[in-house]
């Protein structure tokens, strides 16, 4: 970006769309017309549509301060997906549509679509239509996601049933230390420009912050084991939010063993260093975009057969309300402290 | 508004959302499942799914000094719709992301939400998901609108060919009158802010701006006396810049007649007022969201039915270039004056 620097005008609106796009091939056989049209064509082959979307924005979901673009537009896809993974869909399609300010250059664009088509490849999705406007201040995404289902086999929120057994997919909490090491190391930049951040021993949460993966694989990995969850949600506000989405929505109750949560060696160690439990990291930091469901108990012996899901507790009726088992055996009431994006 | 005020953040975000959606009735047979999860699920029946998706920002797409946040929450629809319209299709399901900064009150987002909601029963659509976020700095809309059509019955912008007639639905240049107008009154009031506009004889061309309608009955219209247009398009940039992209994708060129142009009599009244060419606002004045598109000579009979529909020009070879053929016989090269957002 230093070397170069194409200003948008240049290109005119039409020529920005054409050069973004120039790379842009579709996968799916299923897509009849892409990009270039006033619409895209999908030809579903008798499956479910199933179609999600989210915006982020700069300042209140990214800080472009420790955010490479090629990463924030692989993200900006991938939790797209993951919202059609919580269905037990198969993605297939998205659309994106920005908002961009005159101090970004078309190389730095150039460095967001390498990320949003890097994703699109690596999940086999198609990029199929969007808009890009300019916007007066700050960098606007905001990306719908179109996937497939057979009939009648998506799941929702609200099937858990008393008795199912609660799963989870990875490990959680390491996007929140993630990012509070972000934090950290832009502090101590503005606070001392000359210092360089040493976060090589950090990739691991660093990756969850900023590279998030939406579990495609388990969605498949539980399809071919004919294991159909009662009840499914993805993590991208905490553990114990998505839990209560569940509760709530199925009309039931839950226990959820502390010991149990699976959490990775380096975010336990990140949060310790930040005098965090690294428990409240698991329920309350979320963006770690793993799946949480339900499964009918005479489905654990095929669950155990995965090293990427762990059984961390149980649904109950609802009159027993919401709980979290500690390690020391305390019962305590699981809340919601899932980020709330409208508080000050 | 005056009133009561009733802060975003005392809903929640999740409040809010519920909030915002306690009167969404779905409509389509085929939604299986709509606001409330990670997704929705649409059945298509067998028909293919068309997607489209467009960002409206403040300062740039609207002005909020003069557009009722409701008629902007049915233009957010309406212009998606229209998209779907260009391609033949119905449209059936939308999904919208808003972001919004704290100056706005739930009243004034349930004023936009009511026009959004307006606009799908009018046009038999159902919303069925999005995301709500908080914004730094202005209101932003992203709408992605999906639609509905037999296999193979999808028109693009490619297919036009030689001879073929040039219709449009409707009238141009309104919606770029009534603008004009709207900033003019912007500009006294802020002068002047005792003086109280008069625009009670503007209400076509203020409708046409602040009000613009998809023209799913002239989808209709052609589907039930069964012309197929070879080339179509939907007015968002003007006449010129819109036949422009059929041309250059179809591989062909044209011959518009400047006096077939349809307008309204209260847009060229307008046009006189402001001193300015009544055909290069429907030229190059834009949002008029009217179907633009070409048939074979053969379908004449059929078109001149509809008192909707006037035939402006032919289709010629490609190197015959595109050309406006002026009231006093002369011709003139076809130029794309559309709006170019990254102009200064």
């Amino acid at each position: 970006m230093d070397e170069q620097r194409t200003e948008i005008a240049s290109l005119g609106e039409f020529g920005l769309i054409d050069h973004l796009t120039r790379n842009n091939e579709t996968m799916q056989a299923g897509t009849m017309l892409s990009v270039g049209d006033d619409a895209a064509v999908i030809d579903q082959f008798g499956k479910q549509t199933v179609i999600s979307s989210d915006m982020l924005l700069e300042g209140i979901h990214f800080d472009l301060a420790y955010t490479p673009l090629k990463h924030l537009g692989y993200k900006a896809v991938a939790v797209n997906l993951s919202d059609i993974c919580a269905m037990g869909a198969t993605p297939t399609h998205i659309t994106l549509n920005i908002g961009i300010s005159n101090r970004f250059s078309v190389e730095a664009l150039d460095e967001f679509y390498e990320g949003v088509y890097a994703a699109c490849a690596r999940y086999n999705v198609d990029l199929v239509g969007g808009d890009t406007s300019s916007s007066q201040k700050g960098f606007v995404i905001s990306v719908t996601a179109i996937g497939e289902v057979s009939p009648g086999e998506y799941v929702t929120r609200s099937g858990a049933q008393k008795n199912d057994l609660i799963c989870v997919s990875g490990d959680l909490g390491g996007a929140y230390v993630g990012l509070q090491l972000l934090e950290r190391e832009k502090r101590i930049f503005l606070e001392n420009p000359g210092v360089q951040p040493t976060l090589q021993d950090k990739a691991y949460i660093i990756g969850r912050i900023l590279k998030p993966e939406p579990r495609t694989d388990i969605v498949s990995w539980l399809q071919e084991k004919e294991i159909k969850p009662r009840a499914m949600i993805d993590i991208s506000d905490g553990l114990s939010s998505e839990l209560l989405h569940i509760c709530k929505q199925s009309g039931v109750g839950c226990v959820l063993h502390e010991d149990k949560i699976p959490m990775h060696n380096e975010t336990r160690e990140m949060a310790f260093e930040f005098n965090i439990d690294p428990t409240l990291c698991a329920l309350s930091g979320g963006e770690d975009y793993e799946l949480l469901f339900t499964i009918a108990q005479e489905e654990y012996e095929k669950i155990v057969l995965s090293e990427q899901i762990s059984v961390i507790g149980y649904i109950t009726d609802a009159a027993e309300g919401a709980h979290l088992l500690s390690r020391q055996g305390n019962k305590h009431k699981l809340t919601a402290q899932g980020w709330n994006a409208f508080e000050a």
